[in-house]
């Protein structure tokens, strides 16, 4: 649908992935006013042909029906909520096909974030694709797309200058549903541990590279590389426990990763990433050692679900304004919750 | 100066008021690369035919002599930064001189960074004159312009509905300079305090209206008012002092403002501006009582001078690539600091 076309009307958006992410997106998209969820796509066998209302768990039918692909959408409409995957190159193709049909793109795919460090190729590739049939493609999620990288940019515009950069989220995995348990190890030996990482069962959180590269672009500078330090299991002294794992003393109660943006040979950003079950603290800090120094920190740390859900919907006026490609956070308006009516006058948008 | 014209080479600022701000919005002008001061304006006589140098304590002189009116400028250029009052009726005429001489203007005044709720009719010229003459005017600042408008709004992006919102700034005025600890009330007597208060000698801090109406705006919502409480003194039970001043016990050691934003008849955003001598805690705080709930905190709380010295002069590659017009903060794309060099490419800016 062209953009002509998207005044005064309501944004029709269709959602691709009703897993996880995607059910509370939807969700919360039916809270939205001037915003209708047209179609879904998920390649789950045991959800194809049901209706979305049923699959998220609601109680009424949405008179949505969850098609198993893409080419199989009948409808047309304005944002592709894209929910399947981390990793840009399976996320590549259907991207591809929902920009082919005409719908801006708004992914949580962690890669596309910022897809360039991955592959310049496909990037180019979206980013022409995307200017040809003028829609915007933007990956964003709240880490990376916010507290890692968005929020690190927006507080340096308080700085005359910055000598370095120190970004921490640590989050008590208890609180989290089982698949991220398990996802960080949680209850495993370290010898498990250590195997599930070789054997890419464990990928730990997926976006600490794209969250360096968005800054250094950000702030105009170009660093040597960014070196990202091997994945550490967390060892408990003492048992801890959430509703699902029990790990017991010497058993893995989660992940530790660090990831270092660095320049003229020394770190420069720092990225700490660490989820447990039973962490001590809950929290989202950023340290700017500049001109002047800024000390920051969100404490309890924001929920990655609920909080994910809230930038992609939010995303939704900012992208449709966007000037068409393949876009970034850097490249937005600031971003905001939407409160009233979703349709806003695109003050930014191309003419 | 066309926008045309402004590839390639450096950006030609031009500096209007050498106040304290301005001086040290000169000093970190000259730190950076690819911007150059090619003017400076100060009405004060004792400054006038002065270098701009010796006039912001450099030994060295910069070869540009400051003027005592706008009028008198003989250079063209790309920005007018702009830092002489905080209301709108002394900086209008200010303002539309700049303008009509094809400056961007980015300036501090406090009440330009949402000018609507103070007149609509002088925001309205500003906007229609910036466009005829092809440029952006920008009112910012750290507060207002950054800490209680642009990183509340920026928060809010995380969540998915927003019940309340409430942000503070807890400023220890010991460690600001004398004007500001004046400004404040310090040292007077409650009798004192309030007389100045009744005569407009004490304004405190003028852009908590300013902070309530950008993120009503940016939120989508309209809010029923603004009420603003009545600025009350702070007195101290303990001898408090500074280097310039000893407040003893009964007597002002500084002010506290209150303003709320009131939606469907209850405040929907509650702002706090406290600065005093001798503040146990110097903090800027923002809690969003929401979808999730967002509990964020600076501390100690940025400097404002550094901080707003810092925000404009951040503001001008961005202030360059936004479409003519009076913009505001929350129309900008994400801000950031510029550790390289200062002309980025264009990617936003209108065709």
């Amino acid at each position: 649908m062209g953009r002509a076309e998207r005044s005064n009307s309501e944004i029709r958006v269709v959602l691709v992935g009703v897993g996880a992410i995607g059910r509370e997106i939807a969700r919360l998209l039916l809270k939205k006013r001037g915003v209708k969820i047209v179609g879904a796509v998920d390649s789950a066998p045991n959800k194809i042909g049901m209706d979305l209302g049923e699959a998220i768990g609601l109680k009424e039918k949405l008179g949505v029906t969850i098609c198993g692909s893409i080419s199989e959408l009948n409808v047309r409409g304005d944002v592709a909520i894209h929910a399947t995957t981390s990793f840009l190159e399976k996320a590549y193709p259907q991207i591809i096909e929902l920009v082919e049909r005409g719908f801006n793109v708004i992914s949580t795919c962690e890669e596309l974030s910022y897809p360039y460090i991955v592959s310049e190729e496909l990037s180019k590739k979206i980013d022409k694709l995307a200017k040809k049939h003028n829609v915007a493609v933007l990956g964003t999620g709240i880490n990376p797309g916010f507290l890692m990288d968005t929020l690190v940019i927006t507080l340096t515009a308080a700085c005359q200058e910055i000598k370095r950069i120190i970004v921490e989220r640590v989050i008590d995995a208890a609180k989290r549903r089982l698949p991220f348990q398990l996802k960080i190890g949680a209850g495993l030996s370290p010898d498990e541990f250590r195997e599930k990482i070789f054997r890419y069962e464990i990928t730990g959180h997926v976006g600490l590279k794209q969250s360096i590269a968005i800054i250094a672009d950000a702030l105009n500078i170009k660093l040597d590389g960014i070196y990202e330090e091997p994945i550490e299991p967390i060892i408990t002294e003492k048992e801890v426990k959430s509703a699902f794992v029990t790990v017991k003393p010497g058993f893995v109660s989660g992940l530790s990763q660090k990831a270092h943006g660095i320049l003229d040979g020394e770190p420069f950003i720092t990225l700490i990433f660490r989820a447990q079950i039973g962490a001590q603290k809950e929290y989202d800090s950023i340290f700017i050692d500049g001109e002047p120094q800024i000390n920051e920190r969100i404490e309890p740390c924001i929920h990655g679900d609920a909080g994910t859900a809230a930038i992609i919907v939010n995303s939704i006026p900012r992208v449709l304004c966007m000037k068409p490609g393949l876009k970034t956070m850097k490249d937005m308006q600031i971003p905001s919750a939407i409160m009233g009516e979703m349709r806003k006058p695109c003050k930014n948008r191309d003419a």
